[in-house]
Protein backbone atom coordinates (compact mmCIF):
# COMPACT_ATOMS: atom_id res chain seq x y z
CA UNK A 1 0.00 0.00 0.00
CA UNK A 2 1.82 2.71 -1.39
CA UNK A 3 0.81 6.31 -1.84
CA UNK A 4 2.50 8.29 -4.18
CA UNK A 5 1.35 12.20 -3.89
CA UNK A 6 0.87 13.98 -6.98
CA UNK A 7 4.92 15.30 -7.38
CA UNK A 8 5.09 19.07 -8.37
CA UNK A 9 8.08 20.52 -9.05
CA UNK A 10 10.61 20.69 -5.96
CA UNK A 11 10.01 24.57 -4.74
CA UNK A 12 12.55 25.75 -2.30
CA UNK A 13 9.46 27.90 -0.67
CA UNK A 14 8.80 27.19 2.86
CA UNK A 15 7.38 28.42 6.23
CA UNK A 16 9.46 29.78 8.42
CA UNK A 17 8.22 28.83 11.96
CA UNK A 18 10.32 25.65 11.96
CA UNK A 19 13.46 28.02 10.94
CA UNK A 20 12.63 30.03 13.63
CA UNK A 21 11.86 27.46 16.50
CA UNK A 22 15.65 25.71 15.17
CA UNK A 23 16.91 29.02 15.13
CA UNK A 24 15.92 29.12 18.72
CA UNK A 25 17.45 25.83 19.73
CA UNK A 26 20.68 26.53 18.81
CA UNK A 27 20.86 30.51 20.73
CA UNK A 28 19.73 28.26 23.64
CA UNK A 29 22.51 25.44 22.93
CA UNK A 30 25.25 28.23 22.48
CA UNK A 31 23.52 29.44 25.76
CA UNK A 32 24.72 26.21 27.20
CA UNK A 33 27.90 26.04 25.75
CA UNK A 34 29.27 29.43 26.76
CA UNK A 35 28.62 31.68 29.79
CA UNK A 36 29.49 34.91 28.46
CA UNK A 37 26.82 36.64 25.98
CA UNK A 38 30.05 38.23 24.51
CA UNK A 39 31.05 34.34 23.31
CA UNK A 40 27.50 33.26 22.19
CA UNK A 41 27.37 36.63 20.12
CA UNK A 42 30.63 35.89 18.74
CA UNK A 43 29.81 32.50 17.96
CA UNK A 44 26.86 33.24 16.33
CA UNK A 45 28.70 35.95 14.20
CA UNK A 46 31.43 33.10 13.11
CA UNK A 47 28.37 30.57 12.54
CA UNK A 48 26.62 33.39 10.45
CA UNK A 49 30.03 34.40 8.25
CA UNK A 50 30.24 30.62 7.31
CA UNK A 51 26.35 30.53 5.83
CA UNK A 52 27.00 33.58 4.48
CA UNK A 53 29.74 32.38 2.74
CA UNK A 54 27.75 29.58 1.05
CA UNK A 55 24.53 31.21 0.95
CA UNK A 56 25.56 34.26 -1.72
CA UNK A 57 25.97 31.50 -4.55
CA UNK A 58 22.79 30.46 -3.55
CA UNK A 59 21.68 34.38 -3.33
CA UNK A 60 22.65 35.42 -7.06
CA UNK A 61 21.46 31.96 -8.87
CA UNK A 62 18.31 32.20 -7.27
CA UNK A 63 17.92 36.34 -7.30
CA UNK A 64 19.24 36.80 -11.09
CA UNK A 65 20.31 40.83 -9.92
CA UNK A 66 22.59 42.62 -11.58
CA UNK A 67 25.50 43.95 -10.40
CA UNK A 68 25.22 46.56 -7.66
CA UNK A 69 26.80 50.09 -8.35
CA UNK A 70 27.34 51.49 -4.78
CA UNK A 71 27.04 50.95 -1.93
CA UNK A 72 23.39 51.88 -1.61
CA UNK A 73 22.15 49.71 -4.31
CA UNK A 74 23.92 47.13 -2.48
CA UNK A 75 22.13 47.92 0.93
CA UNK A 76 18.68 47.80 -0.82
CA UNK A 77 19.55 44.29 -2.50
CA UNK A 78 20.12 42.49 0.93
CA UNK A 79 16.90 44.92 2.26
CA UNK A 80 14.69 44.03 -0.77
CA UNK A 81 16.04 41.37 -2.14
CA UNK A 82 18.01 38.84 0.33
CA UNK A 83 15.88 39.45 3.42
CA UNK A 84 12.38 38.84 1.72
CA UNK A 85 13.80 35.72 0.38
CA UNK A 86 15.37 34.30 3.16
CA UNK A 87 13.04 35.67 6.07
CA UNK A 88 10.37 36.34 4.40
CA UNK A 89 10.72 40.38 5.41
CA UNK A 90 11.69 43.61 3.93
CA UNK A 91 13.48 46.34 6.36
CA UNK A 92 13.55 49.61 5.34
CA UNK A 93 16.74 51.27 4.31
CA UNK A 94 18.23 54.67 5.58
CA UNK A 95 22.06 55.88 5.00
CA UNK A 96 23.16 57.20 8.03
CA UNK A 97 26.31 58.62 6.87
CA UNK A 98 27.63 61.85 5.28
CA UNK A 99 30.59 59.51 3.26
CA UNK A 100 27.75 57.23 1.83
CA UNK A 101 29.24 53.81 3.24
CA UNK A 102 26.92 53.71 6.49
CA UNK A 103 23.23 51.98 6.30
CA UNK A 104 20.98 50.79 8.81
CA UNK A 105 18.80 47.82 8.00
CA UNK A 106 14.97 48.90 9.99
CA UNK A 107 13.24 45.70 10.91
CA UNK A 108 10.06 46.92 12.43
CA UNK A 109 9.06 43.35 13.38
CA UNK A 110 11.80 40.57 13.47
CA UNK A 111 10.65 37.25 12.31
CA UNK A 112 13.59 35.25 13.97
CA UNK A 113 12.47 36.32 17.40
CA UNK A 114 8.77 35.44 16.45
CA UNK A 115 8.78 32.71 19.41
CA UNK A 116 10.59 34.92 22.26
CA UNK A 117 9.28 36.72 24.62
CA UNK A 118 11.89 38.37 26.06
CA UNK A 119 15.90 37.73 26.67
CA UNK A 120 16.14 36.07 30.45
CA UNK A 121 17.66 38.99 32.65
CA UNK A 122 21.21 36.95 32.56
CA UNK A 123 21.19 37.55 29.45
CA UNK A 124 21.00 41.10 29.09
CA UNK A 125 23.80 41.48 26.20
CA UNK A 126 22.90 38.48 24.53
CA UNK A 127 22.57 39.90 20.68
CA UNK A 128 19.92 37.13 19.75
CA UNK A 129 19.65 37.35 16.12
CA UNK A 130 23.81 37.90 15.78
CA UNK A 131 24.01 35.09 13.47
CA UNK A 132 22.43 37.58 10.60
CA UNK A 133 25.22 40.01 10.95
CA UNK A 134 27.73 36.83 9.88
CA UNK A 135 25.80 35.80 7.73
CA UNK A 136 25.43 39.60 5.86
CA UNK A 137 29.12 39.57 6.42
CA UNK A 138 30.07 36.80 5.04
CA UNK A 139 28.29 37.06 2.07
CA UNK A 140 29.34 40.87 1.27
CA UNK A 141 32.53 39.29 1.67
CA UNK A 142 32.21 36.69 -1.27
CA UNK A 143 31.30 39.90 -3.54
CA UNK A 144 34.72 41.84 -2.57
CA UNK A 145 32.71 44.35 -0.06
CA UNK A 146 34.32 43.97 3.41
CA UNK A 147 31.88 45.75 6.17
CA UNK A 148 31.49 45.58 9.81
CA UNK A 149 27.91 44.58 10.48
CA UNK A 150 26.19 44.80 14.34
CA UNK A 151 22.57 45.42 16.06
CA UNK A 152 22.59 49.06 17.09
CA UNK A 153 18.93 48.47 17.98
CA UNK A 154 16.72 45.49 19.06
CA UNK A 155 13.28 45.28 19.92
CA UNK A 156 14.24 42.19 22.16
CA UNK A 157 16.33 44.58 24.26
CA UNK A 158 13.59 47.29 24.54
CA UNK A 159 14.06 49.42 22.03
CA UNK A 160 11.50 50.75 19.41
CA UNK A 161 13.03 49.11 16.50
CA UNK A 162 15.26 46.50 15.67
CA UNK A 163 17.77 48.10 13.60
CA UNK A 164 21.05 46.54 11.76
CA UNK A 165 23.75 48.89 10.92
CA UNK A 166 26.15 48.05 7.65
CA UNK A 167 29.23 50.20 7.38
CA UNK A 168 31.18 49.22 4.21
CA UNK A 169 34.80 49.67 4.91
CA UNK A 170 36.19 50.64 1.52
CA UNK A 171 36.14 53.84 0.40
CA UNK A 172 33.14 54.19 -2.62
CA UNK A 173 36.41 55.22 -4.81
CA UNK A 174 38.29 52.64 -4.28
CA UNK A 175 35.33 50.26 -4.54
CA UNK A 176 34.86 47.63 -7.87
CA UNK A 177 31.85 46.20 -7.09
CA UNK A 178 31.15 42.98 -8.73
CA UNK A 179 28.10 41.29 -8.19
CA UNK B 1 17.64 59.89 3.31
CA UNK B 2 15.10 56.87 3.55
CA UNK B 3 13.53 54.40 1.71
CA UNK B 4 10.54 52.52 2.41
CA UNK B 5 9.58 49.58 0.28
CA UNK B 6 6.47 48.87 -0.92
CA UNK B 7 5.48 46.48 1.80
CA UNK B 8 3.08 43.87 1.19
CA UNK B 9 1.17 42.16 3.75
CA UNK B 10 3.49 39.87 5.73
CA UNK B 11 4.90 36.97 4.12
CA UNK B 12 5.38 33.75 6.65
CA UNK B 13 7.27 31.96 3.02
CA UNK B 14 10.52 32.09 2.71
CA UNK B 15 13.81 30.18 1.05
CA UNK B 16 14.95 27.03 2.65
CA UNK B 17 18.52 27.79 2.37
CA UNK B 18 19.07 29.66 5.12
CA UNK B 19 17.30 27.38 7.15
CA UNK B 20 18.96 24.46 5.89
CA UNK B 21 22.74 26.24 6.63
CA UNK B 22 21.53 26.99 10.19
CA UNK B 23 20.61 23.75 11.02
CA UNK B 24 23.98 22.50 9.80
CA UNK B 25 25.30 25.14 12.03
CA UNK B 26 23.36 23.23 15.07
CA UNK B 27 24.38 19.80 13.91
CA UNK B 28 27.99 21.30 13.87
CA UNK B 29 27.44 22.61 17.18
CA UNK B 30 26.37 19.46 18.97
CA UNK B 31 28.64 17.56 17.56
CA UNK B 32 31.39 19.52 19.37
CA UNK B 33 29.60 19.28 22.19
CA UNK B 34 28.79 15.55 22.52
CA UNK B 35 31.71 13.34 21.50
CA UNK B 36 29.39 10.57 21.07
CA UNK B 37 27.31 10.37 17.74
CA UNK B 38 24.06 8.60 19.79
CA UNK B 39 24.28 11.93 22.15
CA UNK B 40 24.00 14.17 19.69
CA UNK B 41 20.90 11.94 18.19
CA UNK B 42 19.09 12.03 21.44
CA UNK B 43 19.71 15.87 21.85
CA UNK B 44 18.27 16.58 18.45
CA UNK B 45 15.57 14.62 19.20
CA UNK B 46 14.64 16.20 22.31
CA UNK B 47 15.47 20.10 20.70
CA UNK B 48 12.65 18.42 17.89
CA UNK B 49 10.69 17.51 20.29
CA UNK B 50 10.32 21.30 22.33
CA UNK B 51 9.92 22.69 18.69
CA UNK B 52 7.17 20.04 17.65
CA UNK B 53 4.73 20.98 20.56
CA UNK B 54 4.68 24.63 19.81
CA UNK B 55 5.07 23.87 15.91
CA UNK B 56 1.91 22.48 16.05
CA UNK B 57 -0.53 25.48 16.64
CA UNK B 58 1.24 27.12 13.93
CA UNK B 59 0.57 24.21 11.32
CA UNK B 60 -2.97 23.44 12.56
CA UNK B 61 -3.95 27.74 12.54
CA UNK B 62 -2.25 27.38 8.90
CA UNK B 63 -3.02 24.56 7.32
CA UNK B 64 -6.47 24.98 8.67
CA UNK B 65 -6.69 20.94 8.04
CA UNK B 66 -9.66 18.70 9.13
CA UNK B 67 -9.42 16.31 12.31
CA UNK B 68 -7.75 12.69 11.00
CA UNK B 69 -10.16 10.04 10.98
CA UNK B 70 -7.15 7.17 11.07
CA UNK B 71 -3.92 6.59 11.51
CA UNK B 72 -3.23 6.58 7.82
CA UNK B 73 -4.67 10.14 7.41
CA UNK B 74 -2.13 11.75 9.75
CA UNK B 75 0.45 10.25 7.95
CA UNK B 76 -0.87 11.35 4.63
CA UNK B 77 -1.15 15.31 6.13
CA UNK B 78 1.95 15.38 7.66
CA UNK B 79 3.43 14.14 4.53
CA UNK B 80 1.67 16.05 1.76
CA UNK B 81 1.05 19.54 3.86
CA UNK B 82 3.29 19.67 6.86
CA UNK B 83 6.63 17.95 4.92
CA UNK B 84 5.58 20.55 1.94
CA UNK B 85 4.59 24.01 4.17
CA UNK B 86 7.81 23.29 6.54
CA UNK B 87 10.71 21.80 4.30
CA UNK B 88 8.48 21.96 0.83
CA UNK B 89 9.05 18.42 -0.03
CA UNK B 90 6.69 15.75 -0.04
CA UNK B 91 7.68 12.47 0.47
CA UNK B 92 5.25 9.90 -0.08
CA UNK B 93 3.55 7.53 2.52
CA UNK B 94 3.56 3.59 2.67
CA UNK B 95 2.14 1.93 5.60
CA UNK B 96 4.48 -1.16 6.67
CA UNK B 97 2.32 -3.19 8.79
CA UNK B 98 -0.48 -5.21 8.86
CA UNK B 99 -1.89 -3.40 12.06
CA UNK B 100 -2.06 -0.23 10.28
CA UNK B 101 -0.26 1.55 12.97
CA UNK B 102 3.16 1.95 10.92
CA UNK B 103 3.91 4.31 8.08
CA UNK B 104 7.12 5.09 6.25
CA UNK B 105 7.67 8.75 4.96
CA UNK B 106 9.74 8.19 1.67
CA UNK B 107 12.07 11.41 0.79
CA UNK B 108 13.97 10.98 -2.33
CA UNK B 109 15.18 14.09 -1.84
CA UNK B 110 15.64 15.25 1.74
CA UNK B 111 16.11 19.30 1.82
CA UNK B 112 17.96 19.39 4.98
CA UNK B 113 21.49 17.49 3.71
CA UNK B 114 21.21 19.77 0.46
CA UNK B 115 24.70 21.44 1.57
CA UNK B 116 26.13 17.83 3.64
CA UNK B 117 28.17 15.78 1.27
CA UNK B 118 28.78 12.75 3.50
CA UNK B 119 29.04 12.19 7.07
CA UNK B 120 32.88 12.48 8.38
CA UNK B 121 33.59 8.29 9.17
CA UNK B 122 34.05 9.33 12.86
CA UNK B 123 30.25 10.71 12.80
CA UNK B 124 28.72 7.02 11.17
CA UNK B 125 26.12 6.80 13.75
CA UNK B 126 24.86 10.09 13.56
CA UNK B 127 21.36 10.88 12.48
CA UNK B 128 21.88 14.14 11.14
CA UNK B 129 18.33 14.60 10.81
CA UNK B 130 17.24 13.59 13.84
CA UNK B 131 15.72 16.55 15.02
CA UNK B 132 12.57 16.07 12.39
CA UNK B 133 11.75 12.63 14.35
CA UNK B 134 11.60 14.88 17.60
CA UNK B 135 9.46 17.38 15.81
CA UNK B 136 6.77 14.85 14.66
CA UNK B 137 6.71 13.40 17.95
CA UNK B 138 6.32 16.54 19.62
CA UNK B 139 3.58 17.30 17.23
CA UNK B 140 1.62 14.40 17.41
CA UNK B 141 1.81 14.23 20.86
CA UNK B 142 0.00 17.48 21.09
CA UNK B 143 -2.85 16.40 18.75
CA UNK B 144 -3.08 12.66 21.85
CA UNK B 145 -1.33 10.33 19.39
CA UNK B 146 1.72 8.86 21.08
CA UNK B 147 4.16 7.12 18.40
CA UNK B 148 7.62 6.21 17.92
CA UNK B 149 9.69 7.84 15.09
CA UNK B 150 13.21 7.01 13.81
CA UNK B 151 15.02 7.45 10.72
CA UNK B 152 15.22 3.86 9.14
CA UNK B 153 17.23 4.59 5.97
CA UNK B 154 19.37 7.32 5.49
CA UNK B 155 21.00 8.47 1.80
CA UNK B 156 23.81 10.15 3.89
CA UNK B 157 24.67 6.70 5.12
CA UNK B 158 24.55 5.23 1.93
CA UNK B 159 20.83 3.75 1.91
CA UNK B 160 18.72 4.39 -1.55
CA UNK B 161 16.32 6.55 0.13
CA UNK B 162 15.66 8.51 3.52
CA UNK B 163 13.35 6.77 4.81
CA UNK B 164 11.33 8.08 8.44
CA UNK B 165 9.41 5.65 10.12
CA UNK B 166 6.30 6.61 12.72
CA UNK B 167 5.03 3.93 14.11
CA UNK B 168 1.71 4.80 15.97
CA UNK B 169 1.42 3.10 19.63
CA UNK B 170 -2.36 3.13 20.73
CA UNK B 171 -4.01 0.25 18.85
CA UNK B 172 -6.46 1.68 16.12
CA UNK B 173 -9.82 0.65 18.10
CA UNK B 174 -8.13 2.46 21.50
CA UNK B 175 -7.97 5.70 19.52
CA UNK B 176 -9.47 9.22 20.30
CA UNK B 177 -8.05 11.09 16.96
CA UNK B 178 -8.13 14.94 17.71
CA UNK B 179 -6.90 17.26 15.31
Amino acid sequence: MSRSPGRKQENHKISRELFVLTYGALVAQLCKDYEKDEDVNACLDRMGYSIGIRLIDDFLARSAVKKCRSYSETADMIAQVAFKMYLGVTPSVSCSSATGNEFSLILDKNPLVDFVEELPAERASLCYCNLLCGVIRGALEMVHLAAEVSFLQDRLKGDAVTEIGITFLRKPEDRKHRR
